[in-house]
């Protein structure tokens, strides 16, 4: 028989809060003077492209190493990721002055590679797939006693994850809507247990962009499940599955998962550069998305939280000369 | 004899800030990893950028505004302004439920044009001189009994925008640098009276482009001087010459006034995009540019005002992409 994951607590969550260093940005949320015209409910953004690594990945990246034995942060950590987890990991390793590895795959752009490595991480790679990945973690862990971090199954990540959501309740407590991107889950998975926990009112709404549907798909089904296609330009939204752990907080608590097309999410990380003066990657603008072309219906003081701003400069500047986001 | 002008108070200061609305965002410091490790400084940005309507002159607006008499506010206030003042003012014409006029010279961008009426002012237009613009202002006054304010000499603009200055020491009470941009002079005069008055060892620092030293020249001649010629791509900082009341105030609370090449401050705006996640327009980058090419020298943690983000998409693209910023 399958026993259900133990979820994590809303004291977990809290005790991950106050461990946070002061590196950490505590965003601010931001009200949307535009977008609650055009909505009709008063409108903040939780901006965590403003976070410390450009994403909200650094919260999480920071609690792992936290609660890992000064002897697994002597010997180091690894984990696997090609965007935004790999920036913060490194960063978070520089900072407890611990090894950190990062698996790529030898198909990630330079760019990111070079990123990494500037903030001090060593980065493996491996060929392009998915049991090559595995096999590198383990070869770490195997040859240098480097602790493996399964970043999709690991507890700390949903705890880390989950600050924003605390941070979120203590500076609205009257907070009626919260609008998360998803991919894997756990970020809506920390937020949510956060938000239900204090504000049991509150909806809990999951977005992905329409080219990759994992959580969207498990949340219809009822269960985790593999989608077969991902082909999106939310390059920090890709999963083709959600994690186990996460998924369970997702049924627990999350209201909606719904989705938007690849065209509004474009549309929408140029309408918060030009009228939030805000620069947010696709992945991170896809509850505006939600929100401009009706996906999500807000009620009440509405919070969409804005994941990360890594974007490249290129590619912004595609999205804001664009014809049909005019 | 010519009398000296009474400056402002930060009692002054203070009461305006008390004033201000909700609508008025309390914008935070935001730390820049990024930019403290290259200086050596703990670096900190301002990001008036993100106020409402997209720059700091909401915050001044909004005071003048509220000390006029409610007679006077009922008959209507109006400025002359091309830019971010024009915003501000409209949307805080709406705030109060007071008609509120703009005159804008002929020239005027369709685009400016718009927004500000789209915010719910009366666009006047005018002639292209300097002449006429008064002329317009005086005709409204005198024929509708309308209050004509002089942004550039007017007590209560610098009051408001001194109520940034009051933020930046309530958020870092050991302030060490702080670095302003300057166009006519008043918010670099609201800010320095505010940081001064609470924290005397502090230094205060203007910067202007290359192209617009207005205040640059005065303050190195000890006197208010017109220069000749007006060349930035920083749109929100064109004036030919600085307030007297808020060059007083400068000759009295700034340490320097810096100046910096307008290529330095394209890659400012691009800087901030793609590092600090923000969108800033070239006028407001003047001082992230200065400390990059090191015409400003920081000394204890450092506040960088970034003071606008109407900057227009297209404008961005072209920054974000020219090979001299790479």
């Amino acid at each position: 028989m399958h026993t259900p994951p133990a979820l994590v607590t809303l004291a977990q969550i809290e005790e991950a809060s106050r461990d946070l260093p002061r590196e950490i940005v505590r965003t601010p949320l931001l009200a949307s003077d535009d977008l609650s015209s055009e909505l009709g409910v008063p409108l903040f953004f939780k901006p965590e492209c403003l976070q410390v690594t450009g994403s909200y990945k650094a919260r999480a990246a920071y609690t792992v190493l936290k609660r890992l034995t000064d002897e697994q942060r002597a010997k180091g950590a690894a984990i696997s990721s090609s965007g935004n987890f790999a920036g913060a990991w490194a960063y978070m390793g520089r900072l407890f002055g611990s090894p950190v590895a990062v698996v790529m795959q030898e198909s990630t752009s330079p760019f990111k590679i070079e990123k990494t490595r500037a903030y001090g991480a060593e980065v493996v790679l491996c060929p392009n797939d998915f049991d090559a990945r595995w096999n590198t973690l383990f070869a770490l862990e195997s040859e240098r006693g480097m602790k493996v971090v399964n970043t999709f199954e690991d507890a700390d990540v949903i705890r880390g994850h989950g600050t924003i959501g605390l941070e979120i309740v203590q500076a609205m407590p009257d907070v009626g809507t919260v609008i998360v991107p998803a991919s894997s889950g756990g970020l809506l998975a920390g937020v949510a247990t956060a938000i239900k926990a204090l504000c049991p009112k509150a909806r809990v709404i999951g977005v992905q962009p329409g080219g990759s549907l994992a959580v969207h798909t498990s949340f219809r089904r009822g269960q985790v499940t593999r989608v077969e296609k991902v082909d999106t330009i939310c390059d920090a939204l890709v999963a083709a599955f959600p994690g186990e752990l996460p998924f369970a907080h997702i049924q627990r608590y999350v209201d909606d998962v719904v989705s938007v097309p690849e065209a509004e999410v474009r549309k929408a990380v140029r309408w918060l550069a030009e009228k939030a003066k805000l620069v947010v990657e696709a992945g991170g603008a896809v509850g505006v998305a939600a929100l401009r072309c009706g996906a999500v219906k807000p009620t009440g003081p509405t919070v969409v939280l804005l994941s990360g701003g890594n974007i490249m400069p290129a590619t912004l500047a595609r999205y804001l000369t664009e014809e049909d986001a005019a």
